[in-house]
């Protein structure tokens, strides 16, 4: 059976394949829990707690094999083939995202832009952005499991149906709208006013605990 | 004292003030909670629930007033006033973020700019490019609690100092490494990297799983 991690244990997963391939860019052949937990400002019993979860095994004389470590964990996150992922909408954000080379480091590659503005087709390009209407045989012809969203508002209901219907089985959407979703489909948000917002209710939470801390020592 | 809600929760709160902004400008006052979880998709209990831990009451019959739990919503979020937010890295992210209008609706703008590439300032834009030796008088000056860091992730924890003793209190990180960070002071991460990665670990989780209930058929 497959074993399920949670979102966070995930994402720590992935910063420590990050570390481990700047380690191993270094030289560096083993490495301690304590030199992945210094480099990410964590504590080593966190990182032996979920290299332990995960299955990764090394000796406290030894260390851990860099190379072993990164196995697992490409064996956990099933990648190890280019993940080929597409993007539908290609305005600021989209183009941001299309032009930026740094998705490679995890198996991950833009493949094609998809758009309806007419004037920003360009199948020529280096990843060739096509009209929407070409999404379905596309995402058929090269077996794409994965889009990134980011249309304006008011069209993401109708755009998430598009992609559904096109077989895209996992969605970043970066449209600042929730999604009726259906079962077989992944819908993951990232939502930049939100991230914003909250950080801004985290900052402003310290300087309360601050002037509650002030009046309490009146 | 100041009761302290985990990051979901405060995204639902933000999910909730966003969806209850659209209910107002169809010419909504009152709602029910059943409104709402079908808007977003999430159960009616959840919501009542929220609500209930928010501290937000409403009557069975009369359902709530969008007004009292907007109040309400911008209490807990400690926001009102607008808030500054200043980015640091105007490449083609930090671009992106800088000429995105969608933040206002959150009370939050975009108000400068920083930068070390002299090609990119331009004082007289309507959001302005400074000069990253700008940042620090900037930042007393109009007293700018947060920050976007946006900049190549070889130069991060450097920018991370900038901004420390500027004396920023929050930073949304979108460079893709993890920083040292220090007390009195929050910082939160968007990785689009690991938001992708993660995304391919849970569609192939759906379909590993798929293989497995083959299998166990066979």
């Amino acid at each position: 059976m497959v074993k399920i991690f949670d979102r966070e244990r995930i994402f720590r997963l992935l910063t420590y394949k990050g570390i481990l391939l700047k380690f191993k860019s270094l030289g560096f052949i083993r490495v301690f829990s304590d030199n992945i937990a210094e480099a990410l400002d964590i504590s080593s019993s966190l990182v032996r707690k979920d290299f332990g979860i995960f299955g990764i095994s090394g000796s406290q004389k030894g260390g851990y094999h860099i190379d072993r470590i990164l196995e697992k964990i490409n064996e956990i996150l099933g990648t190890g083939d280019l993940q080929k992922v597409i993007i539908i909408g290609v305005g600021r954000i989209g183009e941001a995202l299309i032009r930026y080379k740094g998705f490679e480091n995890d198996g991950i590659k833009i493949v094609a832009g998809f758009e309806t503005d007419h004037r920003k087709i360009n199948p020529q390009a280096e990843i060739p952005i096509y009209p929407v209407e070409e999404l379905r045989d596309y995402v058929r012809k090269n077996s794409i499991k994965i889009a990134i969203m980011a249309v304006p508002e008011m069209v993401s209901q109708h755009t998430y149906e598009l992609l559904r219907e096109a077989g895209i089985k996992g969605i970043l959407n970066f449209t600042p709208t929730s999604i009726k979703s259906s079962e077989g489909i992944v819908v993951n948000h990232v939502n930049i006013e939100h991230e914003l917002a909250n950080l801004i209710y985290f900052v402003n939470l310290e300087n309360r605990k601050d002037e509650d801390t002030i009046s309490n020592n009146q």
